[in-house]
């Protein structure tokens, strides 16, 4: 795989310099049109040691305006990022739309190490790939343009890179003993390039192997290639907006009359299964409810010390209780320990992101309970029923929400979803009795009768999300919830239940 | 003090029964009028250990809706905390406005445990308070609610909580033999205590002593004060609203023409006494930039391996040549260690805070250089030109932003401002440069000539800002930029200087 980068070409400084003025004007220029653009840049550097890694990331730096760049590179996680799954540091330095991040020792550094130095299998090595090729195709269908470089050196080429470095003053200090020992390990680290290479070069995110013996035609590769891939990816966009605009020039939200009914309707749903008469006396409530929040207090204490972090989501219809249920969980709880995040229209900084990042960035500390009233499902749900998402975003949510809650699983976070059901009658005479009251009419809004006229088309769209979301390890727990009391007793206890059981696990 | 405070109040179950239902209505409806306002709440709980301190958190929590209170207690620092000026863990965390925010452990923890344990003197003590005031002032200036309680306990009653904490089996993991500890030196903690009420009550942000033996008391006070506090502050904020809108209908920017002169104009300011003619010719240029470009990459790599982190600011005329020194400034920077910080128009998560927010949420890193490309300074110069900003609000700045950069110097940051400055018709011949040059064209904007038209208030603005702002740990540095070579070199320069004599400083 790497023959064709021991070649050793070069570029003379006569050539480079002739190169240099217009290939830094139209990257200057190409830069400029991104940023009003809805796509970030997302570049990778990775490769052999002393290849050029960070030399052309300063380049970049150098060439490019620097204020609508990122640039990052990851040691090892601080406290904050070791607390929250290994994905949340990537996330959080996802540059925004408009901008280009470049990043060393990405996603890729420690499965990579991790193989190369037989830490791990191959059969781990690609289960690791594969959440690298999901997190890249989830960027990547949100618009991002992903590059990627593999800068590459000879056995011979390396050592004698690292020995002239060695030899400048100014830069010895690059050279460490860990580099001599990756030296001679050399064949490993290239098998396992190899299969890495191979692996995660997908149609949204390629990887450009670059030969790294002459530092100019190394430069002048890696900017060459931003160079066409920005300028293919900006055409490539006027062209989609252009087509869009011709075939749906409006795209508000259509009216409600004119959206389609479901495929089929009248078949029975998830939401027909279950048995809404279900309630509790007032006495038994009482009982049950404080029993169960002095267990969920001592098992979320427990939980607590040992860092397991919960995450919680309440989804359900208007009125169905949700904000009720939510204050009886949270009476149990540790103010201190708690955040309930309402999800209500994302902020600018959030639009100019991947959708899932507002949620990502929310995610607490170890040990901390984090409520969501409404969350990441609104793409599934009120996005695709008011077609404010395109079908194919929300088509492909599916994957990128049981994507990012197997990573919350797999970080050892305890993740319970919840859909507050209540039936079409009992939501009526709900709104007619906060349009009765003084303290509760604000609650009411002409949004909320807007979706009521769409209910069959919710309720198809909860079947589905519940079809395809709803795993072993994230189970979505559906509440009958036209009686509050049972609705309310049932969230506590399967918190409870949830935790008791994850600590069960735990030794 | 705490006299008043150990009367033995209770209040009956009957009586609190009585006062909760319509007590909690109203707090549900003031905190939903706040939602809408343009102020955060921001409510403090300190005091002795058992006095009830979180459980009146949980109980706002739980009264409240707890999707609009942000809660936060602060144990030790995490290590991205600690590599910041110790107050960038309380700005991340204030609330935006129309929420509460609760804190626990807050900003008075730490001076106070080392007062009261004897770690440091009065006169520290202190110093460290009238940071607390200014930390409070500045937020209230701009529209916060502070309150803060303290809860007390006699020593007596102390005793008997911390033993019947102990005999509950749910509870006793809350009691620690520190807090027994603590316990034996309640004489030195009551002492500290009454100096940091008396020190820190303040008009805008008063101590209310709270008698924390019977729950019932203590939660009606805490709940009553917050009602009766927010009861005032929103009629108070109505009022402020409507005499605005009664003086200045149009808030709207006002047009140049109606701009008043500066006060005095005509007079020599700071600016006058540069000496504009300095000039590097070609030859001599690039060998001091490169000399002082290879000087500043030793030294950054040394104050990186010290963790010291560098924080520049950069201002000046429009077209003064601030990117371009920016440029040469990262250049001889590892681009993973350098963030460069565009400053324009705030988001709207920026909007909802304090103006200084904003750039404390950017400080980085330890060992990071963050980059201001224009910074906190825009409030005296920009908003106070163009009258986005009120005079009070321009004026109060001053000592604000003193503030801050004393905090980033004593958190041992090397802070390097730099104004750059070119005469008025230099800048004339470089904006019609840029007109002409096809490259460059999109960087003169409509604003650029708009803002020429002020250069006299500009100037006095400016003149006002060195003045109030320039200090020994924190001086300006006016850049004479007439010739771009010049201001290259002595920016760079600059920054190695200081560096070094930083880095001279510490072992």
């Amino acid at each position: 795989m790497f023959r064709t980068a021991e070649l050793g070409r070069k570029v003379s400084k006569e050539e480079f310099e002739r190169q240099k003025e217009p290939l830094r004007i139209e990257l200057l220029e190409l830069q400029q049109r991104l940023r009003e653009l809805d796509m970030p840049v997302i570049l990778v550097f990775a490769g052999v040691e002393g290849a050029g890694k960070s030399e052309s990331m300063n380049l970049l730096n150098a060439w490019l305006d620097p204020r609508w760049i990122v640039t990052r590179a990851y040691g090892a996680p601080s406290d904050e990022e070791r607390e929250r799954p290994e994905y949340w540091r990537f996330w959080r330095d996802l540059p925004p739309k408009g901008r280009i991040g470049q990043f060393l020792s990405s996603w890729y550094s420690r499965p990579f190490m991790d193989y190369a130095t037989g830490t791990i299998d191959e059969g781990a090595f690609d289960d690791q790939l594969n959440q690298v090729i999901a997190f890249e195709k989830t960027l990547a269908d949100d618009g991002a343009l992903i590059i990627k470089f593999w800068m590459h050196l000879s056995k011979t080429a390396q050592k004698a890179r690292l020995k002239a470095l060695e030899k400048n003053p100014l830069e010895s200090w690059r050279v460490t003993k860990r580099d001599w020992r990756h030296w001679e390990m050399y064949g490993s680290f290239m098998r396992a390039a190899e299969h890495l290479i191979a692996r995660t070069s997908t149609g949204e995110a390629r990887w450009v192997i670059v030969e790294g013996e002459d530092h100019r035609y190394r430069s002048l590769t890696v900017l060459c290639t931003l160079r066409d891939a920005l300028r293919h990816h900006i055409e490539r966009d006027a062209q989609r907006r252009a087509v869009t605009a011709a075939i749906a020039p409006d795209r508000a939200p259509v009216a409600a009359d004119v959206v389609p009914a479901p495929v089929v309707t009248g078949l029975p749903t998830v939401l027909d299964t279950l048995d809404m008469t279900q309630s509790l006396p007032k006495a038994v409530y009482r009982k049950t409810l404080s029993t169960e929040q002095g267990r969920l207090a001592v098992l979320h204490r427990q939980a607590q010390t040992k860092g397991i972090s919960t995450v919680l989501v309440f989804e359900g219809w208007d009125a169905a209780g949700k904000g009720g249920s939510v204050r009886r969980l949270t009476h149990a709880l540790d103010a201190r320990q708690v955040q309930v995040i309402p999800v209500a229209a994302p902020t600018d900084e959030e639009r100019a992101q991947h959708y899932l990042w507002r949620f990502w960035r929310q995610l607490g500390r170890a040990g901390r309970v984090t409520v969501f009233d409404r969350s990441w499902y609104g793409r599934v749900l009120v996005e695709r029923v008011e077609r404010f998402a395109e079908e194919d975003e929300w088509r492909r949510a599916y994957a990128e929400i049981r994507s990012f809650e197997e990573q919350l699983a797999r970080h050892g976070i305890v993740l319970c979803k919840f859909w507050l059901h209540i039936t079409k009658d009992e939501q009526l005479s709900r709104f007619q009795a906060r349009e009765d009251s003084p303290f509760k009419s604000w609650k009411l809004t002409d949004e909320d009768w807007r979706n009521r006229e769409r209910w069959e088309d919710y309720t198809h769209a909860v079947n589905e999300m519940v079809e395809r979301t709803s795993t072993h390890d994230t189970p979505w727990t559906l509440v009958e919830a036209n009686d509050k009391r049972f609705a309310r007793v049932k969230v506590v206890k399967t918190v409870a239940d949830r935790l008791e059981q994850r600590l069960g696990e735990t030794p």
